[in-house]
């Protein structure tokens, strides 16, 4: 019996712990939330995590929410998640911090503005949001340029974070009237590539049904069980 | 000379990392800077942080910026600012998140609606964040009922990061048709006048211009140099 248990909705931003767990060897079990039913609105769910949101990770310290709090969680059980040196360390979880508090929540925002704003509002919302979208995309791939936090041989926690942002904004909301294009960021094109080729990333694809190329040619998840949306 | 300066703006969010360098008794220099001249968005200031925003911490580390990404650093520094038995750290560093992601965004959508949507759609964006912000009000609020890593005997990370987002929903935006009640969130109440005890805080008020009761019953700041807003 794992005591880490992961409760996922493929292609959710669940994936992000799951490519860590992967990263890790960590053993885990996994319970599948049923997004067909809204069973991450449930009372049963929310006694998990009162947001509503996926993903959770119960753990031996409890239950965590928040992809960015799990991922550090993981990296505190298994230090080759984050860079030893202090000053490649702190830069690294800035980046982290920055991908959770704004990258992260401005792709909700594109995806889900019917939560922001009334239906009237939500075009000029999302307008708003593409740009700001872009903007962000250019101050991160100037960022992490030639940083090896991300990016080198073995994943690290922002790998597992920051390649399922990027997978999303290239596929997401289906039907945006435009999307970023990965090749006007070549480091976070080339972050993506190489993650193609990391076995935890094996492990998920079929895990979720991501497909070969999950983060810079994607297509819409076709996992053996439950639903992405 | 201190290796450590404070980038910072009366008020802003600056205060937060101040709060913590108070309470780690940690030497710091500071650089005013001049919000009435937005010079977070000069090039200069660019430099140090591409994305704009306030705080930097220029540390032996390196240049950080993201208010949690530098309150985890300074508990890398100072451990005492977080717990140190591995359960409660690892709920502090979930609401840590949290905070970051989540009502710190929503306080941000709130208070810069224009930096989000058209001029039409504000009010309807004004709107629903309002109603948000009161959901995650209450859900923080029974998610910190009972915990000992904020509101303890000296301030924790999560205090410093915190109680300024408790002062300044009780501020802003000036023309706001309603703001929260502290007093609806008990817990968060408590914080907020624990907060007001310790020297750390003490010394914030004095640098900054906050008043006596800077997180229970705040007034605007009266900063002896600089701007808030």
């Amino acid at each position: 019996m794992s005591n880490l248990v992961l409760h996922y909705a493929p292609d959710n931003a669940s994936l992000c712990i799951r490519l860590a767990l992967e990263a890790a060897s960590l053993p885990f079990e996994t319970r599948l939330v049923d997004r067909a039913s809204s069973a991450h609105k449930s009372e049963s769910y929310r006694a998990l995590n009162p947001n509503g949101l996926i993903p959770v990770l119960e753990t031996p310290d409890g239950t965590l929410f928040e992809t960015a709090a799990i991922l550090l969680w993981l990296a505190e059980q298994k230090p080759y998640l984050l860079p030893s040196q202090s000053a490649e360390r702190a830069q690294a979880v800035k980046w982290l911090i920055w991908m959770s508090n704004t990258l992260h929540p401005t792709l909700r925002m594109l995806f889900y503005a019917d939560q922001f704003t009334t239906k009237e509002g939500q075009n000029a919302l999302s307008e708003h949001t593409r740009t700001r979208l872009c903007e962000q995309l250019a101050i991160l791939d100037i960022g992490l340029t030639g940083a090896d936090y991300i990016g080198g041989k073995t994943p690290s926690i922002l790998d597992c974070y920051l390649c399922p942002l990027l997978r999303w904004m290239q596929l997401y909301p289906i039907d945006a009237p435009s999307r970023p294009n990965l090749s006007d960021y070549p480091t976070l094109q080339r972050v993506a590539a190489l993650n193609e080729t990391y076995a935890s990333t094996a492990s998920a694809i079929i895990a979720e049904g991501l497909g070969k190329t999950p983060f810079t040619a994607p297509n819409y998840a076709q996992p053996p069980e439950g639903s992405a949306v």
